[in-house]
C-alpha cells in the first residue's frame, strides 16, 4: 500500500507542475476499434436500438432507461431498475464519454463498448431477454429494422454482433466537450472561478490525479482497489467493500475490490455515488475518497473547493434528434 | 340498441355519399383551450417534463415510458408497466393526435389533456408519486426547472396547474399528418392502393364511420358502448365486457361499458388492441369490431382490405429534438 501511495504522490507532484498535460481537454471524437469503424449509418441504427424498449423481455426497458441520454447518462438511482421492477447491487455508470474508458462495467469485465452492449440485454434483472437469438428474432420481426441494418452492415445482417457494434458506434458519439475545465485547459483562464482553481490545485496536491487523469479523468491505469484503506466507521455506513468487484468475475485474490476507475466527467450530474450508489451527495463522496483512497481528512472548505472544481467538469450535451423507432404494423412485438 | 344501430346506419349511408367530408385530412395544428394557449415556451417545458422519469416515485417512469414518442405513442403492451413493475388492467392509449380527442383516458373521465396529465403521476401503479405537492417539491429541488417555468408562466410558477398545462401544450404538438389517407382526402387519388380504397369503402358501407369519423376518426359522439352486441364466444376469449368503462367512475347504469371512441390514426402501430389490450393483431380486432359493434361477419378478404386501409392511417411522425433534462448537480433527486 505504501508503494502505491508513493506512486500516487509522485504523479501528484509531477502533475502540479503541468496540470494541462495530465488533465487534457476532452477530445471531440472518440477512437473506434479497427473492426468497427464509426459510420453515420451505424450511429443512426445504434441510436434507434439504444432507445428501443423492445430489446427487453417486457418491452419496457431500453439501454436509455438506465443510461439516460436526456440526463447525465445514468438514472440517478443507487441501483437501476430492470424488467418487472427488479434491482441489482450496482449503480449505473454514465454512458457519456464511456468511449474513453479502457474497460466497461464497474468491474471492468468488458473490454469494449461492443462487449458491454451485449450484457444487459440478456441479464435477467436488467433487460431480461432469454438469449440474443431471441433478440435477433424480435429485431427480424420488426419490419423497419432490416433497412437500417442493410444500410449499416449490408444485406441479411441482423445479428448480435452487428446490433452491439451499432450501439457501440452510437455510444462513441456521446461526448460532452466544452466544460468550463476544458475551456480552462485550452487556455481560457477565466473559465474557472477562483474557488474552482483552488479545488483543482487541491485535487492535484492530494493525488486524486494518480487515478483520475487524462481527458476523461479515469487514468492512467484502468483498475484501482476501492476502498484502498480500511475504515470501519465508513464501512459500516456505506458497505463499500462488500462488493468484491473484478474478483467476482475472476476469482483471483489480487482482484478483490478492484474496480474500473470511473470518469469524473459530468460527475456532478451522476449522484448517487460509487459502485453501490451508497453516497447521495458529491461532497460526501469527495470526503470519503480522500479518506479511503488517500488517507487524508479534508476540511469542509477543501471539500467545497473540490466539489466546485468537479462541477466545472460538466460538459455540453450535444443536441440529438429523437429517434423514430420502426413500428410493427398490425401486431404486437411479443 | 336498435335505435343506436339505426343512427349508425344512417350516418354510414350519408358518409358513403361523401367520404371526404366525414373523414377529413388531419389538421396540422390542434386547438388549445382559452386558459392554456399554446406557446413555444410551454411546449419546450412540456417536452422536458413529459420525458422526465423523476416525475415518478422510483425515478424510472416518465409519461413517455407508456406513451412512447419514439414509437406509436404507447407501449405495445396489453397493459402498461408502472413503478416497481406494477401493471394495471388497461392498455395505454396513444398520445399521438390525442389533442383531437373530446375526452381522455379509455373511460373518458378527463375532459382535457391538462386534466389527463395530472392523473398517472400520482396513480400508485403508474408513476407512484404520493401527491402533486411532492411532485412540485421535487421540481423545485431540480435547479434547472425554474428557468423553464419562468419562461413559460412567469416567476415562481412551479405548480401542478402549470406543469400539466405545459405537458398538455406539448401533447398538442404531437400530430402525425400526411398519412396516405390524408393525401387521398386532399385529392391525390393514387395515395391509396386499390385494396386500401376497397377497405375504405367497405368500412364506410359497414358503418364503422358511425363512430370513427372526423379527422381523427373518433367521432361524431364521444362515447360508445363496447361491446354493443353480446357474443359469448368472443367474451370468453377476450373478456371485453369485464371492464365497465365509464360506469366504474360514475356508477350510473347507463354508463356501463361505455368507452371513449379511440382514434384510428396510427392504429397499425398500436397493437395490442382494445381497452384491455386483449387482441394482438389488427385483423382480429377488425373482425371483432364488426361482430360486436355492427353485428357483421366479415370474410377474410374484407378484413384484409380494411386492415390495408387502416395501414393508410399511419402518418408522418414529426422530427423532435431530444430534450436535455435539467440535472441536479451534486445530489440525488430523492
Amino acid at each position: 500500500m505504501s508503494k502505491i501511495r508513493s506512486i500516487v504522490s509522485a504523479i501528484a507532484l509531477a502533475s502540479s507542475v503541468s496540470v494541462a498535460s495530465a488533465w487534457d481537454a476532452l477530445p471531440t471524437k472518440a477512437p473506434a476499434p479497427a473492426n468497427n469503424p464509426t459510420t453515420a449509418a451505424k450511429v443512426e441504427l445504434g441510436r434507434i436500438l439504444y432507445h428501443d424498449p423492445r430489446l427487453s423481455s417486457t418491452g419496457t426497458v431500453s439501454c436509455a432507461s438506465c443510461h439516460n441520454t436526456m440526463l447525465g447518462g445514468e438514472d440517478n438511482r443507487p441501483n437501476s431498475m430492470g424488467v418487472n421492477g427488479q434491482t441489482g447491487g450496482r449503480s449505473a455508470p454514465t454512458v457519456w464519454n464511456s468511449a474513453f474508458n479502457e474497460v466497461q462495467f464497474w468491474d471492468g469485465r468488458a473490454a469494449s463498448l461492443e462487449d458491454q452492449a451485449a450484457g444487459p440485454v440478456t441479464n435477467p434483472i436488467e433487460m431480461g431477454m432469454k438469449s440474443w437469438d431471441d433478440v435477433v428474432a424480435r429485431l427480424q420481426s420488426i419490419d423497419g429494422y432490416d433497412a437500417y441494418f442493410v444500410k449499416a452492415f449490408g444485406a441479411n445482417s441482423i445479428s448480435k454482433d452487428n446490433a452491439t457494434k451499432a450501439i457501440a458506434a452510437y455510444e462513441r458519439t456521446l461526448i460532452t466537450p466544452n466544460s468550463p475545465y476544458d475551456k480552462f485547459a485550452k487556455g481560457d483562464k477565466k473559465a474557472l472561478t477562483a474557488q474552482q482553481v483552488r479545488g483543482l490545485n487541491k485535487a492535484v496536491e492530494l493525488g486524486c490525479v494518480g487515478c483520475h487523469s487524462g481527458p476523461a479523468f479515469n487514468g492512467p491505469g484502468t483498475f484501482q482497489k476501492f476502498p484502498l484503506i480500511d475504515n470501519a466507521y465508513l464501512e459500516k455506513q456505506y458497505k463499500l467493500s462488500a462488493d468484491k468487484g473484478l474478483y467476482e468475475v475472476t476469482g483471483k485474490s489480487g482482484d478483490e475490490n478492484m474496480f474500473k476507475v470511473p470518469t469524473l466527467r459530468n460527475i456532478a450530474l451522476t449522484a448517487p455515488y460509487f459502485h453501490n450508489g451508497s453516497v447521495k451527495t458529491l461532497d460526501k463522496a469527495v470526503k470519503i475518497m480522500a479518506n479511503v483512497q488517500l488517507g487524508q481528512k479534508l476540511t469542509d472548505a477543501e471539500v467545497n473547493d473540490i466539489v466546485a472544481f468537479l462541477n466545472a467538469l460538466t460538459g455540453q450535451f450535444p443536441k440529438q434528434e429523437m429517434p423514430v423507432l420502426p413500428g410493427t404494423p398490425g401486431t404486437t412485438f411479443n
